[in-house]
């Protein structure tokens, strides 16, 4: 019997204890061995609940019981998770976690020390909730040269942007209607500005690099500007808005990442991407495109990823799994020079200045309207702020294109 | 150094040494050591290859070289394959392979001699070419119950689809081009019959029950009668068509498999599965659906999966990974009493006898058309056909709907 201890008695830690328990069978066969939730850590006590009697105070219980073998950290943030996942690891228990914000920012030490004590530190639910993309990356697509990962990463702003493009609604209004819903939070900061997104690209594409992508060095541009119009404009374009985070290598040990909302073709399978479904499209220099898509959140959906860890574990104890991120900080590439087209969308009277700015560039239109809106002939990011600066306030949408 | 030995020098096989070369420093850090290609097995000589030189002739050559520790078979076809991989195996050497036939027949059996001689027999480029599904099905949705899989596992019959939806061509004028363009087949039976997606889906399923599901008991239908009419039909309905091979266990012993076109609704993420790509959709009962999409066939992309294969066999040296697929066969429940809705298209004359048979059946409205389509109440398989058998000639499709 291998012991198991759950950090945290939340959603996803909740989870964790119902997929263990509700799966019985299936997960021991495939863990070869029988798992047992030995202790569940909280603050809080969890009166008339069937586990109760194993919830604790102290982190120390659990550290100093030697029968623990595989610690679930499923609190969030970086304090206490960061110390308490070093110091199960550092007495060779094995931590399998959903916790983005510390693996973007410890991931590669937490992966080290696991090293150093033969336990593994597993992370597959930190991105793209229940949808396989870490194991994907580290042991699935170990002939190829990834060349790009573009991620629908973040649930909320997929309903958002999906509820807008069938609705023909505003951000604001619902934004007001997802939080009732209970799907965005009532702090929509970090969801809407694109902070998770940046979060789980930064651990996809460390993964790429096999070395640490700074979160808070990426490119990032949220979704509150993207209005009601700007999907008039996309529809008739034969395209849709969504918030893409993607990052590619330029170099051995430069990269290029960005979070922002992109106008995709229905072409591109990202596009089918809705609600609060995620969707990541990697490209290798072998394989060419593949897309893991499911749901990027959710109670027992992330909770089977952590399982899914855990079961790992249990396969492989004494024995660390091979994982390439580097302590070593990858190089960010400048997003000035990179070329592409963008939507723009401005105040009629501003339409020939548009067209002088922006030689070639292909009105896309849409009757009975007092804006006008265009596509550009592919130009620099630089360029075209500069460019953009000159339209002052007659600028109502500046839109990449993916 | 690991000495691997290539099976059968064409499309596969040849891809496999470009991999290993292209992507040799990513390929060899993965691996955790180099690999190098020492012989390439085939009956003809290839004078002026750059590989001339490892080219043998003889199997024994490879079975007797105790240098060489992992086999990639890439000659398809049951004979020789399955006593080349046995005899391999029961030298200890690893078999990575693409052949889906001989993995559908003996993978259970190979598996088995696998594991007594402490080595692997892995087949992730049998199923999806270079998508990851096998792994995912093995290694990531462990802590799942497989409810059901979905797959559009055929490229070629995908790609004649989705020329026919586009272009309104017939069956039969989209095969011609297809085959003009070298994506089918001169005898494209196993392709446009189903023969070779019951095989892959057979493959899935048994790795879903654990069991060994016989593909030739799979429920098989090609795609050989849909016409540019279904596709009016199915536009106007807001789906699509496409050939599903689809897998559902309906106990622990027990498995429902079809391979069939069926009418999708644009709704569904395969829908958007166009052109010569794969989708696979697996549904956990913690997860809910997972999409895996990608290229399901070509050179590069097939022999990367065969690659990354070689790459676990390599970081396992004289440790057999876990594969459930036990050698005792599946039942399969029948699919007479199947419930589901059914298109059907009769001349004009039958409509009445189709509201007659099938109460509730709703009308699919298209203007200037001389026949009439229908898309029935949920009916059993069984009391369907025999309904059909009354509307005679007059009923001129008949299609499940997903």
């Amino acid at each position: 019997m291998i012991q198991v201890a759950v950090l945290g008695y939340g959603v996803v830690g909740s989870g964790v204890v119902e997929v263990i328990e509700s799966n019985k069978a299936a997960v021991n066969q495939k863990a070869g061995n029988e798992l047992n939730v030995k202790y569940i850590l909280d603050l809080r006590d969890f009166p008339g609940d069937p586990h109760e009697a194993k919830v604790v105070h102290d982190m120390n219980v659990i550290l100093d019981d030697p029968e623990v073998q595989i610690v679930c950290e499923t609190m969030g943030g970086v304090k206490p998770a960061y110390e308490y996942s070093k110091k199960a690891l550092e007495k060779g228990k094995s931590v399998c976690t959903s916790n983005k914000e510390l693996v973007a920012k410890h991931g590669p030490e937490l992966l080290q020390i696991a090293k150093a004590n033969n336990c593994n530190y597993r992370f597959e639910a930190s991105v793209g909730g229940g949808i396989p993309i870490i194991r994907p990356l580290n042991d699935c697509l170990t002939a190829e040269k990834i060349e790009n990962i573009t991620g629908i990463l973040n649930g909320t702003t997929n309903y958002i942007l999906t509820k807008m493009e069938r609705a023909g609604a505003d951000f604001e209004t619902v934004l007001k209607e997802a939080q009732e819903l209970g799907y965005a939070e009532r702090n929509p900061e970090a969801d809407v500005e694109g902070y998770d997104a940046r979060r789980k690209i930064a651990i996809l594409a460390s993964l790429m690099m096999g070395k640490n992508v700074d979160s808070e060095k990426v490119f990032t541009e949220g979704i509150t500007r993207i209005t009601a119009d700007d999907f008039v404009y996309a529809k008739a374009a034969g395209m849709t808005i969504k918030l893409l985070a993607s990052a590619k290598p330029v170099s051995e040990d430069e990269v290029l990442a960005m979070v922002t909302p992109c106008m995709v073709s229905k072409e591109n399978p990202l596009a089918m991407v809705n609600d609060v479904f995620n969707g990541i499209l990697v490209t290798g220099n072998m394989l060419g495109d593949a897309m893991f898509y499911g749901k990027g959140a959710g109670k027992l959906a992330t909770a089977s990823a952590v399982v899914a860890d855990v079961i790992d574990c249990a396969r492989n104890m004494g024995r660390t799994l091979p994982c390439y991120w580097e302590d070593v900080d990858a190089k960010f590439a400048s997003v000035d020079e990179v070329e592409r087209s963008f939507f723009l969308r401005v105040e009629k009277s501003a339409a020939d200045a548009v067209l002088t700015a922006f030689p070639g560039a292909k009105e896309v239109v849409v009757a009975d309207r007092a804006d006008a809106a265009y596509i550009t002939a592919p130009v620099s990011e630089k360029a075209c702020a500069e460019k953009c600066v000159a339209l002052g306030n007659a600028l109502l949408s500046k839109i990449r294109l993916a």
